[in-house]
This record gives structure tokens, C-alpha cells and sequence, in this order.
């Protein structure tokens, strides 16, 4: 693995998995990480992907080093060819090549804007890392992916499921605001690649990216949808056909104790931070089928296995 | 100890005060930390507490991450069963959850908005974090104490009293914000439990919260109580009966070299930061009476204390 | 060593660069920095300088705590006598104490204001300090020097040159932004101080201060300035004579490959961040005469040397 920063950089989904897994069960090599630097980078605000990465990066031993890009630093310029004559100090270019020789590994964390689907996706701040850095990039959530998130979704799953092929739906909630699709795409992507049956629902007008989605069965009824679910995987996003907005249709979608009534008891998944009683009610959120702080605890372990992937590749 | 919140978190006073001691004196015992985390999280400024406490944790071997909450992270709510339509990003149910698999000690500072006494003693950001959090919990500094701070006293004078009872005078001070009484109410429960003759001194309208000053004496008259004070803690707070009220009265309550003068030659204490010539004169911060210093860099020891009985503790 | 706040402080400046690539050649000694702590202050922003540190301190076995001092700290108050009556929280004598005991090296990071001649020469932060701490203090750029990036310089220089005595160029150059003389102060301090043939160049009204200037020679035509140069250190900075002012004079001054033309064809210098096509034109930050990248990559040896030096010295 050269870098993380979609699924496609996995070589084999299946060992990523078995070695998260056996990382969390069983002590650390803390060897490997020995006088190697994380840099991890903030464009946004994180808590989870902050700390979860910290933690598996000390855990192998590294160290890790953080900034909030634009507020300690300096505003990057990523345009090629600008005349810097305005507001950026720093240039991409030079940034990413400095930070190349401080650090062994570059982590990001760069949000879309939700106001051009062009611009969000030509993932210009990864990209240009990926471009421009000469050692490997992580993405902790980028304008369209998290792919940290979606790893960490199937740990989850493979260590909870309780038959072979479980039914796993993602579906659309309600939120006041707009929010990337970046971990209903990346979950979709990673549902793909296991053995299980995936359908995704969400109102009209909510379709992701079919770029993304390709085969995927979606429902637009969401009762229809849960039938028989083993997981359901909650998340807000905003529309991809009317990119970024907020349409203001259907409230009703909040998903409660009385909507998986039609579920195979479903244990409940979400990337946190989740909105009580707008995405997902108290009354799921505070019973035995919410699993999104053993989910959570799983950020560690994928980003473990992630990093010490790429630290025995680099060497 | 299972957590340290409040004073009565302590179980053995005089032993955590001769461990602080001792860890001052001596090596350090590294391994008991070794591959455990420290979060802080951070809801107000702090420079001692914060280095002090990430110095003290990284003394005994263990690793610190430090968050500035709502900068860095999302806005929590506290309030159960608050429907998220608003400002509020994520609830204390899944934080507390989640950094309690992050991290082996959560500490946390949050302080009082002094605007509703009832509100600032529910200490709802502290208890929500002990109510939800599986590890242990450190105050930081909260609405209504500040622990570590106290400790931190009562081993300074422990260091450096010259005979068996001293005789230990609070003084509050002028100063031009309205701060909270967290370090008071502490000083004056710590003082309650050591064999020590403890008064009080402040205007009218500044008597501390009688619940925690219980038996203590106040006098109103400053001079009179600093009669053969062997140790004088100055230190501004707002009012209590007018909760959270600068009265703007008593402009002459400054300690300075004068106002030692009837006094047992006293070792002049403050939390830090102190506003010179409003707080405490420059003539008493740059004599020999001052023991401000000295008495910060027991805030190590104190914090390295609290940290190793909870580590042990928790075994 | 006793400080390293500015090039005066260098006992033996020939050993200081040997140490600097030794320590880039071989493996580091991680023990001399074992359970010591660094603590690095900013007062203003930094990308390469908090990070290169960081990293050096570590490689020396160093704890580190970084603090962006006005957000996350203290307002701090460095009149002396002053009545703190006002937005300062906190006095520079108690911070520099305390800090002086929690840390073994403070490093701290203050700008000019620009404003004031008189203000920014008396280095009012650096110096209060290096007055009130009881440990080695290290600029990480100040008012007036930045002599970490000159000792990068050095470094640089020495590895790179092809002649035992190089030509070496100061080359002003356009800025949108009223920028500090910290670094061309310090590079003139350090080359007047190496066996090199060193000319500046600059547009009339930007003559840097003649105290720092001293003998050097002042060439205000660029292109005369650059014949036979061997390496080319491009910087903008403000005017000193009109103090902190930019004179809006001279935009064709942007060094691009056309001016490299009359050099020995150039190594081309900047301590970035640099301002692309306005500073330094893309045809030369893309091309092989630019060095400016792996000059900073000597930034994490040259604050290694420093600490290692002051650790050795402290002992």
C-alpha cells in the first residue's frame, strides 16, 4: 500500500481486516514505528479521527505531530501557476515537500464545500498532497470519502454479523444542515467489495453520486427497506443532484425503536458525531441495538492496521 | 480512588500529600503508565494546569492528548433527551463513550458561566463526563472547584509551614472581572481538613457559599485578619449572594508589604495567573514572602500523584 | 551555551555546523534529551519552524508542549510596574517562572508589530524571557532575528557549495504585505560571519538596519548584484528606514530564471513560506537551481545542534 486515501489503495481488504482485528486482540509492535512521525494535518474540526489515529500511531510506537492547517499555520495556495499576491502564504507545492521531510507519513483532513460538485470533486487538497508529498498520504475524510470510516465499518461488521450474508442498509436521516456524502460513499464503495446483501435508502432527490452507487439497489421507502435488515447504517448527507443542498423533504425519516420493528433486530451503525432525535432516536441510540461506540472504538484498530501497512511498505 | 472531581474524591489526604513529596523528590516510576492515554479536554484557557498536568502524566510514563474542545472538536450538548436541530454537533452520551475507549484517564476543564448559580453548582459538563465516562475523570478546573489546585496547596504549606497549627488567612482581592469561586471553595474545603487555624477575609457581599465556608470564620476586616498569618492566600472572586457580581466596593483590598505587616512575617500564596498591583502589589510578588512560584511547581506533583493512585487504582 | 536568542550566542560556530550534519548523517543520541521537556510558546503562526523543532527535540529523546499562547493561554502582561487592571491576565515575570519549572528549554515564537521602531528593537517578549526564565531560552524568530533559519542557512551553504570562498547574493524582493527584517538581519549577521563574498540587493528605501548592515555592501541594482553569483537568497522584507512600511516601489524586482542569467548559475534560497510569482517566479522554484527545499529540511538539524548544545551546556 503506497497510500490511503481511497479503497481502491488497499491491496487485500481481507488481511487489512484480519490484522485490525488481531491488533486490537493481542499487544502492540511498537518496534516498527520507532523513530517514524506522523504529521496529521486539519483543515476541519475532528474529534474521533483526531484522537482514534493519535492512539494507533503511538500505539506502533510513532510520533505524532498535529496542526490545525490554517489556523497554526499558514493559508495554502493550491492553485497552479496563482501570483500569490492575496491571501495565501504557502503554496501546496512547498508545503507538501517540507512536511515530506519532517514526517514519514502525512495524514489530512480536508471537508468539502458543497457549493461546486466539481471543484469537491477533484479532491484538490488530497490530490495535491498525493502529488506533491513524497511519502505516503492518509485521507481522514476528504470532499467525497473517508475511507478510514469505512474500514473501521467493516471490522465492525465482520466481528458483530451472525450469519454469513447479513442485510446491511444504509439510509438517509434527517439533519439541519448539509453534510458531505463522503461516508455514505465510502461505505457504499466498501459494502461492495464484502459478501453481504446492501441495499441503500434515502427520500427522492437524495440519490448518491451513481458513479459510486453503480448496481446498488435503492429504495426509496424506507419501512420496505429495513424488512429483514441485519444492519442498518444511519447518516445523514446532502443531495448530489442538487449538490449540497438541504431539500427539506421528508422529517419523518429519523430512525427510532418503532422503525426497526420490520429489521431482524438490527444493530444500528453510525460515524458519529450523530444528532440525538433528529438522525437516530434516544430510544435507539441508548438500547442493546446501537453499536456505534463499539463501532467507534474500531477507529483505532483500522488506522493501526492502515498505518503499519503503510510502514512495512515504505521500508 | 475512582475519580478525582471533588476533595471528597481523596481517600487518604495525607498519603497522597507524602506521595506528591516523595514523587517531587525522587525518580519517577514510568512503567505504571506505559501504553496508557491521557485526554484533556479543554472548554477554557489554561498554561499551568495544562503543562503541568501533561508534564506530570508524561512523568509516569504515559501519553498525552490535549483537545481544545469546541475549537478543535464539535459542540456537545449536555441535556438529555434534547432533540439536535441547532448548534450542538455531538451529545456527552457518545463523547464520554467514545474517549473513554480512547483514553485510560479523562481530565476536564470547564468553568462556571456565572450567570445561574443553579446551573454552575449542577456542574453538568464535569458530572455528564463522570455520569458517561467508563474511565476515570480528573477536574481540571470546574464550575464550582478546582481539586488539583488544592491539593497543590496544601502540600506547599505542608513544605514549607514552621510550626504544627499555622495560621492560614484567604484573602480576597480586587480585581476587574467577574472570576469564579472554584479556587476558594476548594482552598477553604482543604483547609477545613488539615490542623490548621483557617479564616477567611473578604468585603461584605463577597461571604463565600455557606455550604462550603460551614464553620469557617469570616472577617470582614482584613487587617485584623492578617494578625499573625503564618501563610495569606489572596485571590479576586465574585460575588455569591449576587451570583457572579462584581460589587465594585473595597478598591483598597490590594495586598501589599504594608498589610503584611501585622502579620507572622506570612508566605503569600496565589493560584496564578495574578494580576499584579490589582491582586497583589509588585513589593509583595518580588520579596521573599511570595511563594507563588514555588507553590506552581507543585502543581506537577500533584497532578503526578492524583494520575498514579488512579492508574494504580484502577488495576 | 547559555540561550540561543541570537547568532552571539554561538560559542564556536564552525563545530555548531559540523554537529548539524553530523546529526543529519548518522543516528541521534537520544538519551541526553531523555525526561527533559521542551516547551515551545507562539505567539504567531509557524509551519515549518514548529514542526522542524518538534521533530528535533524529539530525536533528542525530548519531551515536547507546544502552546499558541494568546489562544490557548494567558494574555500575558510585560510592562514592568504595570497595574493589571485592564486585558492582561498574566505578568511575563510569574509565566517565565513557572514555565522555567515545568520545561528545561522554553522556545518562543513573537513578531514585530511594525509599528514601532523603538518596540520591536528592544525585543520585548524575547528579552523578558530570557530575563525571568531560570532555563536556556531559544528564538524561534523574534522582532529583529531569526538566527535558527540563519543557522539553517549555514548549513545549507556549506553542504552545497562548489568554491571554497562562494559569491553569495541577499535579494530583496515584492511582497503584497508589510513583512519583519528578521530573516535578512540574521542571514547578513551569519554571512558577515562565514568566509563568503556576500552582497545585498535591494530597491532604495529598503536599506536594512546599518547596525545589522555594517560593512556590507548595498547594490540596489538587482541585475549588477547577481553577476557570478553563486547562490541567490531571495526575501522581501519592509522598510526600515520608513519603518515597517511598504514602499510600493520596484514590482519588477520577482526573481524568475531570466535574472539567474548574468549569476554562476545560482542555487536559489528562501526560508518560506514564499509567495510564488510574486517573490520567486514558478520557472524557478520548479527548476534545479532551486534549493529552498531541501533547505528546510536542514531546519530540523540546525534546531537539533542547538538543543543538543544547550542540553550539554546545561548539565
Amino acid at each position: 500500500m503506497k497510500n490511503y486515501i481511497t479503497l481502491s489503495d488497499i491491496d487485500n481488504l481481507e488481511n487489512l481486516i484480519s490484522e485490525a482485528r488481531s491488533l486490537k486482540s493481542k499487544n502492540t509492535v511498537p518496534d516498527l514505528g520507532k523513530g517514524k512521525t506522523l504529521g496529521m494535518l486539519f483543515f476541519n474540526s475532528s474529534l474521533r479521527t483526531r484522537l482514534s489515529t493519535e492512539k494507533a500511531a503511538k500505539l506502533l510506537g510513532m510520533e505524532v505531530m498535529t496542526m490545525n492547517v490554517d489556523k497554526d499555520g499558514w493559508t495554502l495556495e493550491f492553485e497552479d501557476g496563482a501570483v500569490m499576491n492575496s491571501d495565501k502564504a504557502e503554496h501546496i507545492k512547498e508545503a507538501a515537500a517540507v512536511l515530506s521531510q519532517y514526517c514519514d507519513i502525512i495524514a489530512v483532513r480536508a471537508f468539502p464545500g458543497l457549493k461546486n460538485k466539481e471543484k469537491d470533486e477533484s479532491e484538490q487538497v488530497l490530490n495535491s498532497f498525493k502529488k506533491y508529498a513524497s511519502v505516503p498520504v492518509i485521507n481522514l475524510e476528504s470532499a467525497t470519502g473517508h475511507p478510514l470510516q469505512a474500514l473501521t465499518d467493516a471490522i465492525t461488521i465482520q466481528e458483530l454479523k451472525k450469519k454469513d450474508k447479513p442485510k446491511i442498509v444504509l439510509s438517509w436521516a434527517p439533519h439541519p444542515k448539509a453534510l458531505p456524502q463522503s461516508v455514505p460513499n465510502s461505505f457504499t464503495e466498501m459494502m461492495q467489495k464484502l459478501d453481504v446483501e446492501f441495499v441503500i435508502t434515502n427520500p427522492e432527490g437524495y440519490d448518491l453520486n451513481p458513479e459510486i452507487r453503480k448496481e446498488t439497489r435503492v429504495e426509496h421507502d424506507q419501512e420496505k427497506a429495513f424488512e429483514n435488515a441485519d444492519f442498518i447504517y444511519v447518516k445523514n448527507w446532502s443531495s448530489y443532484e442538487n449538490y449540497g443542498q438541504v431539500l427539506n423533504v421528508e422529517k419523518n425519516w429519523t430512525v427510532n425503536q418503532k422503525k426497526l420493528e420490520p429489521s431482524n433486530n438490527a444493530k444500528v451503525m453510525h460515524c458519529l458525531p450523530v444528532r440525538r432525535n433528529m438522525v437516530i432516536a434516544d430510544d435507539v441510540l441508548d438500547s442493546e441495538n446501537s453499536i456505534v461506540i463499539h463501532q467507534a472504538n474500531n477507529r483505532t484498530f483500522a488506522a493501526q492496521a492502515v498505518l503499519k501497512q503503510l510502514l512495512k511498505d515504505e521500508d
